[in-house]
């Protein structure tokens, strides 16, 4: 049938001169088809439907990469996910106005973040932060919330306020209490939750908030080595913005950061929710058992070396994420974030006025793989899968996010990689082309 | 020539039935050569003399492996090479017990190491120090004096005795004047000084020091990562005991221990002195510009999880140290370190007394390999390396020591590793065999 009688979602789009990231390697000259937002496989259609593709999208020789995954975003543009108190519509309006903004950096999906806030603010809040699909209009695909505490340490507080911590006692009863009846929606309503493993009851939780298909991440903490490994144990399988509001790495008690040299952790039986084997894990066939590890590589947040060494000693569990604030895409100056003032500095570093507390940073993703790149020396595909296919496997969703594989989700970045930068050239999210 | 003619010390020794580790790998039922104490070729010998060995050393399957090295030993058995005032044949004779007493241990060299003190002891110990080869009856070889201060931070100064603690504001001459005429004689008797990079003058004078072939080990100090960045340029080419008596790995400055993540050092050209290229070298074909660390392996002074993130973070830079103090070899108890009353208790940790400060431990090196292939699950190769090549490539030495290459010293251990552990069979120390 002639192209013409063909409904815009069933077109088959094929990327031609393409350089794909495929399987961990740079294939070079290389086609993609996807139709109805997913990748799919070019022999299919020739068995079943006798078809060409409808549209050829010439890359030019340019880098074809996943979109990138953000797991930590606080805002943009003067929007915090936290501000609850202008009317839904609103609130509504301003997610939309982040979602959108996130595609010109390539990011393709994201986890609206909240800090500690009171149950009134996450009742109000996270039903607008529900898994959502990406469109070029839309704006890019909302993951579910990554909730930051408030199941936290006032020992590592960060910019978060202290009044409305909580512990869990009462097991995931009083998770279900703070976040409300969104939390019974599993990942749908929230992906990640950032808790302190130390916290009274925080660690006999984690099985039954797996169970409902949420990753565990901790942070905020001040836990010793054995706190966290048992925690990891039960469930957990990620450390939020490593280095950064945790315990410094002490001799005898290495805390939360140790558990990127932990040896004993029982090997995982699959490979869903952890990082594929490198040459520094414990078995080297199998899935490491050791957590992903959230940097924030804004060269502020933390030292240069700081990322080295952790790359290398656990380099498949790196997972890049912004953790911008409401001050990002905004000029220097004063902002609010979870009724905290923030003052961002001529650098782009955010801290707490008046304070040297780092409240977040005002970086873009492909930022962040650049010096990720430049810090660690690693090759780009690794820099680029640390914000793809290292994420998606962090959230269990590698099926459809961070691979350019078949059935997956056609969000795609078009890299110019030449003079030893990357730049973005094109941006696709759910098969529909951004306007950049 | 009949065998009963030739002189002992020019008889020919060919060990058989050996698994040898050569060139880190273990070569399967291979021969080892050796005469006069040094590993010899048997191709020369079948074209110059026609010989054949005079003896036959049956290795019945026992890995062989070169005898271990240890930089770090401030005495055992009551001794304490930082103690003075007996008179100088006393001393002699401690000094000689140590010596003998490590080969069991299949420590066949040792830098004997002194702790801060006033210029009277180093000018009367220094001299007894002077490298001394080694015999199965002399013992281990001396490899000229580890001097760990005192030009040292008060506020990372350990067991150290601040009272004697110095700067350097005259470069070199501040150096010459503490530690005596025997500096002049570089490596002959002083091979390693341990130092603060953030005391004045000590960074300027590397260079002066070097240059009498001093290997440069920074320690108990509280530098900055930029200082010690800045130590390595210079000259500097280890770290003493990672992680005790230095700052706690921060995040926006990771301190001494955030070389181990130096991206941005100067390559070496040459490897001398260096640490091999591994998978995480700043260029994975050339020498490793940064430096070599000591470990101190006994599962209390580091926790093993930080000995697995430094392993992998600078694989080829791992060198194991004892640190052993006077109280080694002896039972729990109260005991003299370099002027200080130390505690030794069950699990052999030494602590000032009163206090939970370590003062060094009383570990054997050959307990330190087999902890330190527990904690990082590496290859047994790998282990005995740290305490082999390693120390040998630190102290610029590995023409002669560290490997079982043609030329060097016939300083061979021979290990039972059946059952997943190794066991200290057989000792040469110079070509000679060890009574155990
Ligand atoms: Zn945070
Ligand atoms: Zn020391």
């Amino acid at each position: 049938m002639p192209t013409s009688e063909i409904k815009e979602s069933d077109k088959i789009y094929k990327i031609i001169n393409a350089r794909l990231l495929i399987e961990h390697e740079i294939v070079e000259n290389a086609y993609l088809w996807f139709q109805n937002g997913k990748i799919i496989h070019p022999q299919n259609l020739f068995f079943s439907a006798r078809r060409d593709a409808d549209e050829i999208i010439d890359a030019k020789g340019l880098l074809v990469v996943p979109g990138f995954i953000d797991t930590q975003i606080n805002g943009s543009y003067g929007i915090d996910f936290a501000d609850y108190e202008e009317p839904v519509e609103v609130l509504q309006k301003n997610i939309d106005k982040v979602a959108k903004g996130l595609l010109q950096y390539g990011c393709t999906a994201f986890c609206p973040t909240v800090v500690s806030s009171a149950a009134e603010v996450y009742q109000k809040v996270l039903p607008l932060l529900n898994h959502r699909k990406g469109s070029a209009t839309g704006g890019a695909e909302i993951l579910g919330a990554h909730v930051e505490g408030p199941f936290i340490s006032v020992l590592k507080k960060g910019a978060h306020k202290q009044a409305v911590f909580k512990d869990a006692k009462n097991g995931i009863k009083d998770f279900d209490e703070v976040y409300g009846p969104e939390l019974l929606k599993g990942n749908k309503a929230v992906s990640i939750i950032t808790m302190a493993p130390e916290i009274d009851g925080v660690c006999d939780a984690i099985p039954d908030l797996v169970a409902r298909g949420i990753t565990i991440s901790m942070g905020h903490s001040a836990c010793r080595i054995a706190e966290a490994e048992e925690a990891v144990t039960k469930g957990a399988n990620s450390i939020t913005h490593l280095f950064n509001a945790m315990q410094a790495f002490h001799h005898r008690d290495p805390g939360l950061i140790g558990v990127l040299g932990a040896c004993d952790l029982p090997i995982p039986e699959t490979s869903v929710g952890h990082p594929a084997p490198s040459s520094t894990s414990p078995d080297r066939k199998r899935p490491d058992p050791r957590p992903f590890y959230g940097l924030i590589c804004d060269g502020v947040h933390v030292h240069p070396n700081s990322i080295r060494m952790a790359y290398y000693s656990h380099p498949t569990g790196a997972v890049l994420v912004t953790d911008t604030l409401s001050a990002a895409g905004l000029p220097s100056g004063i902002y609010q974030l979870g009724g905290s003032e923030v003052e961002v500095v001529e650098d782009g570093a955010a801290y707490i006025k008046g304070t040297t507390t780092l409240a977040g940073s005002t970086i873009t993703i492909v930022q962040c793989i650049r010096n990720f790149r430049k810090f660690t020396n690693c090759p780009l595909v690794e820099a680029i899968e640390a914000a793809t296919l290292h994420p998606a496997r962090l959230l269990g969703i590698e099926d459809r996010k961070g691979t350019l594989n078949v059935g997956g989700d056609a969000d795609l970045v078009f890299l110019d990689d030449t003079n030893g930068d990357i730049a973005v050239k094109r941006v696709f999210v759910a098969g529909e082309e951004v306007k950049l």
